[in-house]
């Protein structure tokens, strides 16, 4: 058993780079028995909205006492605060741009605050790396089991995204592509779906999510589309059908995406992020 | 000492996606002590030979207790069982699809079971990142000590891969290119050599390769062909000719490769996995 | 609190094959506990000069008692020297190519031996991959506490780089491409710098760097120039410009760099490693 947290990494540094390592040096140091995991260094360059989307489908399945180390910075050497967040399941670090709004949707906030005290970052911070010289040293604290509240004072309104877009009218959703993965698979804003035997239930997490009860949706008869291709019925697993066949599922984070069996859909469809997509199905159907 | 077994991880799920961070958040949950070690996340989407390659030429330079968690699996949600298999190097966590069986022929398996027992996965799999909601939990709790039948049934015929192709004739071996890597190295089934002062000693693993005995092959006078290009003698070493110059010489993992000391081989034959490599030797030598 | 000291890798391996992995197997095997932080595997493929800037502007970050392991070995299977170096911060590891030299210019060496001692080696080391044979169990055992001298004989004299490329005349210095990051940031040979307020105080580590006294440079009134393209002043942080703009900075590791807010100057400008950039400034500042 490990004596200090793990500490998890979200960035936009790539692994080219030493910027990463460089990282986990300075987290070595400070917390030498922490186990560092990598959860993605390939957000797109200060892309915020998918490093948030990125988090929310990844930090319920890292132990609860986690450390998020999350750096996509656009503003770095700017006004925005470096903040710390303690949360029921994990505790985040960031910069002040939203990128944890969509976490802090799901997950209770117990205490947030703005990384000012120098007894826990690195000497005289540069103006270019925060990662470095503020992000990792109050990580690696916070593994290592300093309160949050020593790195500085409270936090108290955090900023927020706009929600990702899901408008729903009776019968009918439309949502947009937040993300495409390594397979090529097109991952929608449409979900989040739970199967029961031959029905889908979804409660939306965000957008008009705010929902007030669940809709029921039957996989075998709505139908899909990517703009005004029709993609059909939404299948259970990529291995429902031939190799080649294109398809809507439920992918794992619980959101809608289209794929290829083993091939590329994102690249047949020619979809990029903020793509529409549009989901319709018979509106008789009810949750007993 | 680490309390628990080390993991590695080998996957075609690239390392832009979370996919890979996801299931090391699911196993440091686990078995919190392991240390894992990536072989390697680029394998070609669902590619079960190139993974059963990279697997043999690597297993046994990781210590013998280590867990490694194998997911190139073109059948996720279909019937293929989800497997662990115990050797007398390694345990193995992979789909029933035959990318262990190059190790397999390799290392004597002592117990294999068929990954059925909930107690030992996520709560409601998904149908589609079973690497996240079955293997994983598998893999670490073997390596916190959990017994592997206590994973579920005993699996008892497990499947397996073709061959890759070496075809023997007297004083000539004909074999297939079957990885090609980051320096541009065309490595092929021709294999394992071990260097004898100034003989090499052929004995094959794989196909043919269930030869009665080794075969002698003189380096300073065989000859090698890539498809109809005569590449040369055997060299021993990249640093043995110039800059620039393609080369045949008996690679890293013991196979027969061909390179170009500091240059790519690959883009100058333009050679792909699946293409035909060509031995051909005096047929006098005999091994004493 | 880990038995074992970290071992930090900085190869041109790739992560696309099982090379990195094998080699932390290896170690895995030797030196259980120590944590395997990766630096870079991204040299363009056997760069050493490249390698050696990358380790200079890393190590310090790091836990002083830190192996480095560095494989970049363009001669592999010749006759340069495996050796292992301990100094006053970190340990290394590394082909006895120059690829050291830069942090040799900075931290003061104890003791450095050549790799020959069969007992830390794996038996039988191939002529291909000596990362794996020598280098990787050499970095294991260092960590795990064997004395650098029971490694093998004394090394004398170590193989040093030229200079990177910084002329200096009053007024004007002139230095070179080493350098480009993920972002597109094209970093210089020309630091370190420190700001005093508003004032940067170059005290030059490389070439014409063996400086008598630190030159004084005004960041609002000197004019940087990447070939015959004036670039302007030297900026305090890209967020002190607009998205799009490109400007000379101080980057995080004490070089000029130049960016542009948000975007890649290296694909604007057409940049790569060994182009010249030259700073203008006014002559009549003189440090205090």
């Amino acid at each position: 058993m490990n004596a200090n947290s793990p500490i998890a990494l979200l960035t936009d540094f790539g692994l080219a780079d030493a910027y990463v390592g460089i990282m986990k040096g300075v987290m070595a140091a400070i917390s030498p028995s922490s186990q560092f995991i990598d959860i993605s260094h390939a957000i797109a360059p200060q892309n915020v909205h998918q490093a948030a989307y990125i988090l929310a489908t990844s930090y319920r399945y890292f132990p609860k006492e986690t450390v998020f180390l999350v750096v996509v910075d656009p503003g770095v050497g700017t006004a925005r605060d470096p903040i710390a967040v303690a949360t029921e399941h994990g505790t985040y670090v960031a910069p002040d741009n939203g990128v944890l709004s969509y976490v802090l949707k799901e997950v209770a906030a117990h205490q947030a605050a703005i990384l000012a005290n120098p007894e826990y970052l690195l000497p005289e911070p540069s103006q270019t790396f925060h990662g470095r010289d503020i992000f990792s040293p109050a990580a690696a604290y916070l593994a290592s089991g300093v309160p949050i509240d020593a790195l500085g004072p409270p936090a108290s309104k955090l900023v927020s995204l706009p929600d990702p877009v899901l408008e729903m009218t009776p019968g009918r959703m439309q949502g947009e592509v937040l993300h495409i993965d390594h397979f090529g698979n097109v991952i929608t804003s449409i979900g989040a779906f739970s199967w029961m035997t031959d029905r889908l239930v979804l409660t939306p997490r965000f957008g008009a999510g705010a929902l007030a009860e669940p809709v029921v949706v039957n996989p075998a008869t709505c139908l899909v589309h990517f703009k005004d291709t029709p993609i059909g019925r939404i299948h259970p697993t990529y291995g429902a059908v031939n190799p080649g066949t294109m398809i809507a599922l439920v992918g794992s984070s619980g959101h809608l995406e289209i794929g290829i069996n083993q091939g590329s859909a994102a690249e047949k469809l020619g979809a990029a992020i903020g793509d529409p997509i549009t989901l319709h199905y018979a509106n008789d159907t009810h949750l007993e």
